[in-house]
């Protein structure tokens, strides 16, 4: 097989596009996808300050590889959360390759902060770990973007987690997920900033790929606590789906991305509307108020859900965490 | 296990509904869960000429054992496609079954009123078989619906079907098809009847295992023509994954009807409006008009879809039918 641009032997093949490509080759098309989204969704700048959400995993690791080469401006933050070994060495992979590239690297460090770490707070919660993180990293990520001034979030999200996300909100129909199911999210200033995926075009395998090809540092580990996730067995469903009919999650994410606008018109300002709270209710700015502990936006009564975690998990004591309103 | 309803041992397990019955209770969840489907769209009452499309499978066959076992006045219909043994084995058993519970039956044979068969008409069409058996049954069931009177019309699509069409819709994101994924179409006179689905509460293997333990006959074997039909390969992977994840049919279903009013607001009168021509665009009566050929309503310029697709069976050329506006 030919490598579709430069027509030398190809390496690569990539069967959702039927097509294949040789590695240098490769490296174009992934950039373009990168640089296409952004542009899309005018996502940001040359001139911004964008802070980079880096977990150390292959997706915020290769993302930020790409946006350094197409000349962004990258601060990269990363939030140590205390989970052993793991988080050890994904902080690690983030200080090097942020030494190696000369990029500003913010860390939060959950414990020396808070005095507490991820596990303490999955002690005292039924809810999934990852639903916590997900609070957690949100919280600190608007704090930080506040006291510092970025105008701009950028996650690792690729296509196979959109689509997982996207097959697990469908199978609910949860509308409220759904109609926020998107690669840009504007923002809602003074609020929220905005909050980009520019990874949103390309898969799993294909990020995996780059980080090899171009020798990016990352944590292949899964995070202990993810382990047995949901989401996790629906992105596998979806990959196994992909070898029956492949190119089925490009199909199911971009078709979705055609019809949001007609299917959600009625919700569209729920885009600009993320509390620390909840990403799943429409919350209107006027509805907001501040934290009595920690100053920050809240759609809670008193104190926000973050510190509500601290909080329990300080004392230790394991009990259901409220039902967010 | 018991039985969850009389307590004895039971010998049927429901995975999907975490539940097990004894084979008498199995039979009284069964028709249950029909009289729920009738009575909560009210589909159709018991003084009214039900008209059940036959084809022989267990699903037809089971809808009409159930239905005149709850009283309700059933005519069968019978469309014999002339799809070789398979449909001569059909027709036989949907005589035979009307014979034995003195159901008046219908048969309707494509070669003799016109001709051709199903095999002829696929010679001439790209399309896969699926859709042309349903633009031939579609006509063909609305002219008998309109020259005898029929207000209704039941099939006996269940839920595993219509999960699957679900699915397959949902992939695509086909807002036209979502809108009008119902179990109960409420027609639009005088060009189309009612249409309802009573089994769409019930899964295929339920379906199956009510024929098998009330001995109601049916035909076992696939169409011949329907092999390799994508919505066979969708329906194994759903039911694959039911097994991973029990309930997964009832809940993606269940929870689409939930929020399909919400979602699909300012398409309600889709669900009024279908031609023979196209089940997948929204068409006002306004815009029907009479089929040159036969004079049953069609929003095709000329001659309706049906007519086409004969014509040019008969000339037995092969080009492809054109594809509609």
């Amino acid at each position: 097989m030919k490598c579709r641009r430069c027509g030398a032997q190809a390496s690569i093949k990539l069967t959702h596009h039927r097509t294949a490509f040789c590695t240098t080759c490769f490296n174009i098309y992934f950039k373009k996808q990168v640089e296409r989204a952004i542009k899309h969704y005018k996502m940001f700048g040359h001139s911004e300050n964008i802070l980079l959400a880096a977990s150390g995993g292959k997706d915020s690791m290769v993302l930020w590889d790409v946006l350094l080469q197409l000349g962004y401006n990258v601060t990269a933050f990363h939030i140590d959360l205390g989970i052993g070994r793991y988080s050890v060495e994904s902080r690690q992979v983030v200080e090097k390759f942020g030494k190696e590239t000369s990029t500003r690297v913010v860390i939060y460090d959950l414990k020396k902060e808070s005095g507490i770490t991820l596990p303490d707070i999955k002690k005292v919660s039924r809810k999934p770990a990852c639903a916590l993180c997900g609070t957690v990293k949100r919280y600190i990520i608007n704090r930080l973007t506040q006291e510092q001034g970025f105008p701009v979030v950028v996650t690792g999200h690729n296509l196979s987690d959109e689509s997982t996300f996207l097959l697990m909100n469908t199978i609910q129909w949860n509308v409220e997920y759904l109609s926020r199911q998107v690669p840009y999210l504007p923002g809602n200033p003074p609020y929220f900033v905005r909050r980009a995926k520019p990874l949103y075009r390309l898969l799993d395998e294909e990020v995996a790929l780059y980080a090899a090809l171009n020798g990016v540092p990352f944590v292949g580990d899964e995070c202990p606590l993810a382990s047995g996730a949901t989401q996790l067995a629906y992105k596998k469903l979806l990959t196994e789906w992909d070898e029956k009919v492949p190119g089925i999650r490009h199909q199911f994410y971009f078709n979705f991305l055609r019809v949001r606008d007609e299917l959600f018109e009625n919700d569209k300002e729920f885009s600009t509307n993320m509390t620390n709270d909840k990403v799943s209710s429409h919350v209107e700015a006027e509805n907001l108020r501040q934290c009595d502990r920690c100053g920050g936006p809240t759609s809670l009564e008193k104190i926000c859900s973050f510190c509500l975690l601290l909080d329990r998990a300080k004392k230790g004591k394991r009990h259901k965490v409220a039902k967010l309103p």
